[in-house]
């Protein structure tokens, strides 16, 4: 297997990026290749024992930041990392490409100059991976599409099953579909247009969930539209952030919780541990024609040594594959109950 | 003043419905009145002492349920507490209702049986009050509309102004729009229309924020629809009750960690305190002809004596009164916005 890794990727680049190459390199045997500029990332790598590791160099003139427009960079920079690491993929000379770094960016790069869609997909989406103790559960489209429509809903759904089937090796998946309420008669009309259509697909469609199940693992896949998906996880990473800093303070404000916040670090460690997002490092996304998995722009080494990890799962279920004849198979279902919602 | 309450409200009425009343005797001079069945009242307020408090009982021979059809308790359940009390404000016969009951009956019974909307009101809005640290900031839509319109949203914003400014004290409070992004390119067709309305009324408009805003004080009135609106809050709670049970749990694993956390028992009640929903109680249902204090269904007594508090902050700050004078002042600038982003 050979991934690219976008070495100009993260908020820390090309520290982070190449160091958790190093750490995957040590792993697994795959071919891993650093995109970007040499003569850092070389810098880099003399900071590591790489002795035996398949790594190699892929030079890119430029590099997209992340104050850059996801809209401009297409012309603006035809020669970044993004680029030039994703038509690797597409050239078939690397089955992945993973990035931490500008999400508008990359998710452009791929839909609209190098990987594009695969066939009828109307849009892809962008996922994430939310660890509930041990389990994952998909949540899409977090952002890919501001708005959304119910068919693309639909895709949403069969694609978030195929990689929690195929990637993560969940067996009939539970799909399920973000709403404010679990009775059928919650939701806005665009979740009650998705909830018609989910219906009538070959899926294991459990309902709606709310957020309370999203974080307590009701379902394996859940569907929301872009704008709403953004909005949920950017407010469970907010409390999760403002909590963790408030125990913070007070524990620190008197010397009785400052010695039993101590003593109970173990326990802290072990809370922290289970809801770090560094350990998915990456969540894929999905209806291109390839494997594209991005990261946190904050991401450490072990999160890009995380988002590899996803990476080589998603590679091996095939999930490009497995997308392109699972949507053939489903596509014509949506369309005909998109008629038929839409009262033809 | 005379206030209402329910006493036929919380998930465990009448208990902690009453006992919230006596808190509140005590503490402040005003008539309260307790609406529902007599028998259970009386039993209630028998376990208190409640000599020189200004309280009474009012009868109600119906008793709304948290599993009753909001759209069906206004035929089936005439005689309700609800119904009762509400009515009583209407009829000038006492300033203000709180309840713990039932939130879509509750709307379903202001807007459509008994109190209405304020004149020129499109659509009544439901808010919460989040508190960060020492400040509030008021969240509204969360969910009295499934499906917004850009100019409801613009009178959302006007009739929380006024609740932050009349009931708050806030001066000149910070409105904004609740985005998956600050930037002005982010949000969805809704956010950008409502955006447009946003900037033409005499608000003081900030722009856009994120969830990470919304719980770090940014703004002191956020606006959002009410799908969205409603998925936030459901966000905020449950990642914070996933987190305590996480770290309850951990603490427990490990002696050395029990110790600890026993020792630093008084950081994570000041926590506690700071997070707790309860200290709130209650938010308004703004835009119908009267102070409704909707408080959660888990309402312990300090939360029904907060959102009596609530209610007395909002009836001190003629509420009703401001936002039918402020509508009357932003109406025109509304429907002329509205007409132009038409394209009219």
């Amino acid at each position: 297997m050979r991934i690219v890794i976008d070495a100009m990727g993260s908020d820390e680049c090309p520290v982070p990026d190449v160091a958790g190459a190093v750490l995957a390199a040590q792993e697994w045997n795959d071919a891993l290749l650093l995109v970007g500029d040499p003569q850092q990332i070389r810098r880099q790598l003399e900071r590591h024992n790489t002795r035996g590791l398949n790594l190699e160099i892929v030079p890119a003139a430029q590099q997209i930041l992340m104050t850059d427009k996801p809209g401009q960079v297409g012309q603006s920079k035809p020669q970044s990392s993004m680029h030039i690491g994703m038509n690797m993929v597409k050239d078939g000379l690397a089955d992945a490409f993973v990035t931490a770094g500008n999400t508008g960016a990359a998710m452009a790069v791929a839909t609209l100059f190098t990987l594009r869609r695969i066939q009828g997909v109307r849009r892809p989406a962008l996922s994430t991976i939310i660890r509930v103790g041990s389990q994952n559960v998909i949540l899409l489209d977090i952002g890919a599409n501001a708005d959304s429509k119910p068919e693309w809903m639909g895709q949403f759904a069969v694609m978030g099953k195929i990689y929690a089937q195929h990637a993560l090796g969940i067996q009939n998946p539970r799909v399920a579909l973000l709403s404010n309420g679990e009775e059928e008669g919650k939701g806005n009309q665009l979740v009650h247009d998705a909830q018609a259509i989910l219906r009538h697909l070959d899926l294991n469609f459990t309902g709606n969930v709310e957020p309370k199940d999203l974080v307590r693992g009701i379902a394996d896949v859940v569907v929301a539209d872009g704008f709403v998906g953004n909005i949920t996880v950017k407010s469970l990473e907010a409390v999760a952030g403002v909590l963790f800093d408030l125990i913070r303070a007070e524990i620190k404000r008197d010397v009785i919780s400052t010695v039993g916040g101590l003593l109970a670090r173990r326990a802290f460690r072990r809370v922290y541990k289970q809801v770090d997002p560094f350990e998915v490092g990456g969540a894929p996304l999905l209806g291109v024609n390839g494997v594209v998995i991005i990261g946190h722009g904050r991401s450490n080494a072990k999160a890009i040594r995380n988002a590899i990890r996803q990476a080589r799962l998603a590679v091996r279920g095939q999930i490009v594959e497995h997308i392109q004849a699972g949507l053939r198979q489903h596509l014509d279902t949506i369309q005909d109950v998109e008629y038929q919602t839409r009262g033809g």
